[in-house]
């Protein structure tokens, strides 16, 4: 399920592209945003860089606040904070983030991004505790 | 000036290239990282993209601690917070990270990122505060 | 269960005996804090007051942590971020604090803070994402 | 200098006469807070309580925040960050607070929190990066 406008916002993003961000599931304060591994996105070791963790958590922490918003309100990052759990090693990341506390102007998210291994087999790699804001 | 183990340190990084960012200056506790605007790097409203902004914040304040470290170190982000003062709206942003307290262990740094505009008048966008960790 | 290093540590915080805070459980990466409402703790709305609440989320947290580390350990306050969701108005408060990822020198934790009514009924008022160090 | 409504509005919170803080400046976006050494301010190790210093952060950011905004407002905390950079040991903690983008709901702002020896040399041991609102 991915909430029309969420699809929308998502696809308009040129960042989100050049990552290779897929948009999985969007709805009911709920937004899931997967990433296959590459060795554009690495950091210095060989690992998911800490900026394509912290990019795709955003973007599950910001569309899941857009799902709860009123229509034709427009979502933007007002603050985060991630923290980085374990070494990001794995062949895809998957970022789920939640509404924890949704509002008419600001909304309170947390995001959880896990690597897979080939086997698929998940690794909490990072964890973002967001505020996101709504405009016209 | 760029202390070499900083240039090597980012010339590993995928991710850096893959965004196209810049190693503009990194000695004595500071780093500054530079990126001119594209149209892969945009959130939905065609500004920078927060998740660009972070990335460059994050590698200038890394780099700036490393520059601290003895040397045969490597350094790793624990965690950071940003917040987004303004739209990110611009030809060019820069980040230029600092150290405010060095550490055996931890290093804490600032970074604040600034967009240009065509003539190079600069709008501060973005503000990091961020714990990096030394490792073998 | 209240872990004896953690009563102990507790014990001698100055502050906690200034506040009212009650150690209610400490022990397997977990902490609980309660806290009585007093004219003493409030801002200026007459709720408790962010750095009430804050201070119990921040010893739920160092303490927590505290129970999986090696015995002799201390712990210190790296750093912390709290978003503060709802008024703080009620009866009492509880922090819940949780090892998201112990570690031989850093611990990350999350702490949640309920306010409970004069029936006993919680609400989330804030929540806090931390980073604790292991000290000799 | 201190603005009449910070100072009306400093005096109705009881958790500052509780900690014994003092309103020292607060105009045109800044704020300081000060507040003597006292045993029951203390953390295990006898030093200032991380809860303390982040209390003074928090209302020096809060304080230099309603200084530029439209009379009849208040001020909450939507959420901070602290960093705790040094061993906070000392007879008297003083945190500034200031307004880093000021705006018509959301005030970003930091806040330094010094701590003084007895010959009043002053040690930065934390800072805060803070998000602040404004309510009718």
């Amino acid at each position: 399920m991915i909430a029309p406008r969420v699809a929308e916002g998502f696809a308009r993003q040129g960042f989100a592209a050049h990552l290779g961000l897929q948009l999985q599931f969007a709805d009911a304060g709920r937004c899931v945003i997967g990433c296959d591994f590459a060795p554009g996105l690495t950091q210095h070791m060989g690992m998911f860089h800490a900026g394509v963790l912290t990019t795709m958590a955003d973007n599950a922490c910001g569309f899941a606040a857009l799902t709860l918003m009123p229509e034709g309100r427009d979502v933007v990052s007002v603050e985060f904070k991630v923290n980085f759990l374990r070494p990001a090693r794995g062949a895809r990341a998957v970022a789920t983030g939640t509404v924890l506390k949704p509002g008419r102007t600001l909304s309170i998210c947390r995001a959880d991004v896990e690597v897979l291994d080939d086997a698929g087999a998940p690794t909490l790699a990072a964890t973002m505790l967001a505020t996101m804001m709504a405009v016209e």
